[in-house]
């Protein structure tokens, strides 16, 4: 087949000629064979052997997509990342800084000297070069600006003056606009004046002489419609726009719902000053996922997995220490009913469990809430509704778990005389842990979306606080009573 | 501006017209007005103002995107969503039965008729069809398949018979293939033909005499190269392409790393069967970040905000149950030691401690490793060095913070005898269990991935079981053994 020809004939090993998912992992493995054949021969002190290796490694390398260079060196330990970070064609630094993420791109800048950072970032597009910038040294900034022309340079500031999770922040350049009383001939044949079209072009935006949009006017019609129609009859009026300061989170969810491949964005006065790509949407919902992921942790999102062994351990230590702050106060509450313990030691057996189903449940209802806030699915007017639900939720399960607890307890303990006792304060303990479990569960989310924070936000840290002091207290101090009636 | 009286003609009322990525929660509070008023009139028995409501009810809808009608189901209680759903213009019913998530789908195909049903679902592609098929009643399925052609009665087969989370059960079939022997001119006079090119057609795909697929032309090289160049000199021949088995995970991370817009899937044999859109792979990555999260906290990702109460209640039991289960072993656990406790109750205070943050330290470890084996970052050549490295870093962990918990532990009993020694307990418990975390939450993704299942599996589960259970029994093993000695 002519298509696999082609690519065995681009790629030096047939073992990653085919591109399909698993191409770049392929290359890993093949890269990783080569460094660890280069070590060998270096062992021998074979250096013409390691020459070409290293010149086998290069080849490897340059046939490449930068994205898959990104990953193998995202892949790598960090001497291995610097071996092959080396060998890659200076032509690809630039595309490939920005493709890795930032732990791993701030070990690639320091390896580099301020001629080959200019050399790399000079010849990327200003909305890539304002990610690179804050990892950048000024002076290599400075240079970089110099090189730019005047309005490549006003671009560049307009991207790094907005606030990281806006859509000015994410949006690209790469505009290809028409006016729309010209025919689509004319646009044709403009179009193949550019020779190139910008990635993701699936339209091109119409614009009046002040750059107001107008509308946009989709390939797919440019194709399928007469050449001698007007673009002011063909296009599209009704799109969706974005403002730069808009949240992409907000945007992203627009391209999700709609389907979009690329959305204009505009300011106040209507004029279009950039764009929005699904790529660059495609990459925010996994920022967004990750983020998550790891900040329900207390971890950046942005790893290194082979971060220097020390800076690993001091990544997590906030979390910890937070953490342990918490754990030592919920202990402080146990201690506060040390005689009751003294008396009744089974209670000492039987209280993380309170503590623990409580705070599983109400991490279930957080959860619900955190992503139903995410999704716009829960909004000020419905917000009521779904609390009422949730409570009564929690009052069923705490109900049901807490005599399903109770029972258990009562049946551990049945040879005792505390048996009976120890299970009624089982059952109430759970009950009223799980409702204040749920509520916490519920409001934290809630308030903080309220108050303009991200709901997520260590709504998990404080629902553990509660349900373990919170559930402690409860069921101790309901046990210092009941046993003394 | 022209864009803006277009959209105010279209729709409705001014709140809802311009279109932004919060149109659709401005029209979701729109909807519920005009229900409460609806309501508000049937209470007062002004029948006409119900139905002059409920008119303009329907006009609202009619001008909504599916997606958005589909939004406002979601976050609407089971009655308000059902009069919506009656408000709905059937010609729209299909597609939003294809967008709203499952839950909230069976509360609409419930309130449908046979009739509806089939009126609703034979308007849809054959992949939507196949979407929808296993939520469909079997005669609904059976009438609409009658009326499908030989051609899409395969595709829907063949669609239905690729396991779910494949890329053969995500792709569709709507395909423009080119022969390479013509030339542009030819192939825009074709596309011109079609009126109507596909969603997400960003390139179209050029196949031999056996739909074998020879390469893609992108749609921007048909616009910028000249009418007369023969396509098999103007398209790509080194593209990436899909497997129909292929998981849609794996060739999500591939759109993401190459910036696709659609990828033609082949069979064995090479042929053009279908091809994937990044709208899909959109939807395949909030699915995994829903699942992920959802799935963390033992829920369903298909979420149904309004589910009745008694199911979401139940929807949470086994979760509970085994986290029940869990915490009664680490109870006996304790219990196993309830001579000490007796002699020694500040250790009941302390355990706690020991327990909670081994779990949480472990659980950075294990989110991190899930994580990176998700993106393909840790392979079988580099998972011994990603092992070394996260053991190390829970040694150093385990010491540090051994040594804060134990000082805090014996600074709050300093005044006691058993100070000391609660402290060196504390210290050595510590660090024995947070080493176990982390053992844990390395092994368990790793073996997972090893047996080819979901390494996010359960780990949680068993990790807090791990350093629960086994973090009081070592305290107080520890303990029982220091303090006798």
């Amino acid at each position: 087949m002519s298509l696999q020809e082609n690519t065995i004939g681009l790629a030096k090993d047939e073992e990653i000629s085919a591109r399909d998912p698993e191409a770049a992992a392929r290359a890993l493995a093949l890269v990783q064979q080569l460094i660890e054949e280069g070590e060998e021969a270096e062992d021998r002190k074979d250096l013409k052997d390691r020459e070409a290796i290293r010149l086998d490694l290069r080849d490897t390398l340059s046939e490449l997509h930068p994205a898959d260079v990104a990953y193998i060196l995202e892949a790598l330990p960090l001497d291995e990342r610097l071996i092959v970070w080396d060998c890659v064609r200076s032509s690809q630094d630039g595309e490939i800084l920005v493709e890795v993420n930032e732990a791993v791109r701030e070990t690639l800048i320091d390896a580099m000297n301020k001629d080959e950072l200019v050399d790399a970032v000079e010849k990327l597009g200003t909305d890539e070069i304002a990610d690179l910038v804050e990892d950048l040294p000024p002076d290599v900034v400075a240079e970089v600006q110099e090189g730019l022309s005047h309005e490549e340079r006003a671009q560049l500031r307009a991207a790094m003056s907005y606030p990281e999770d806006s859509v000015g922040a994410r949006m690209d350049f790469d505009i290809v606009s028409i006016q729309q009383d010209v025919t689509l001939d004319v646009v044709l044949r403009y179009l193949r004046r550019l020779k190139k079209l910008p990635d993701h072009t699936d339209q091109v935006f119409v614009v009046d002489r002040d750059e107001r949009l107008m509308g946009t006017l989709p390939v797919d019609r440019i194709l399928t419609h007469a050449p001698d129609q007007l673009v002011k009859n063909v296009m599209v009026a009704d799109v969706l726009t974005l403002s730069p300061l808009e949240d992409v989170g907000d945007a992203a969810s627009a391209f999700e719902r709609y389907d979009l491949v690329s959305a204009p964005v505009i300011n106040e006065s209507g004029r279009l000053v950039g764009r929005l790509t699904v790529n660059e949407v495609v990459d925010i919902i996994r920022e967004e996922s990750d983020e998550e992921a790891f900040g329900a942790v207390g971890l950046d999102d942005d790893q290194d997995l082979f971060e220097s062994i020390w800076s690993s351990a001091k990544a997590r230590w906030i979390w910890l220490g937070i953490n342990l702050f918490t754990a030592f106060f919920a202990s402080r509450v146990i201690s506060a009913f040390d005689g009751t313990i003294e008396k009744v030691v089974a209670l000492a057996a039987l209280m993380p469990i309170v503590a623990g189903i409580a705070g599983n449940s109400g991490n279930q209802t957080l959860t619900l809430l955190v992503r139903s806030l995410a999704t716009g699915q829960i909004t000020e007017s419905n917000q009521l509704d779904v609390i009422k639900k949730e409570v009564l939720v929690a009052l069923i399960n705490g109900f049901i778990w807490g005599i399903i607890a109770g029972l258990f307890a009562w049946a551990l303990y049945y040879n005792s005389p505390d048996g009976k006792l120890l299970g009624l304060t089982m059952f109430m303990a759970m009950m009223l842990n799980m409702l204040m479990g749920a509520v916490v569960a519920i409001l934290v989310p809630l308030t903080l979306k309220k108050l303009g924070r991200d709901p997520a936000l260590g709504g998990s840290v404080l629902l553990t606080f509660i349900t373990d002091s919170g559930g402690f207290f409860i069921f101790l101090a309901l046990a210092t009573y009941i046993f003394s009636v």
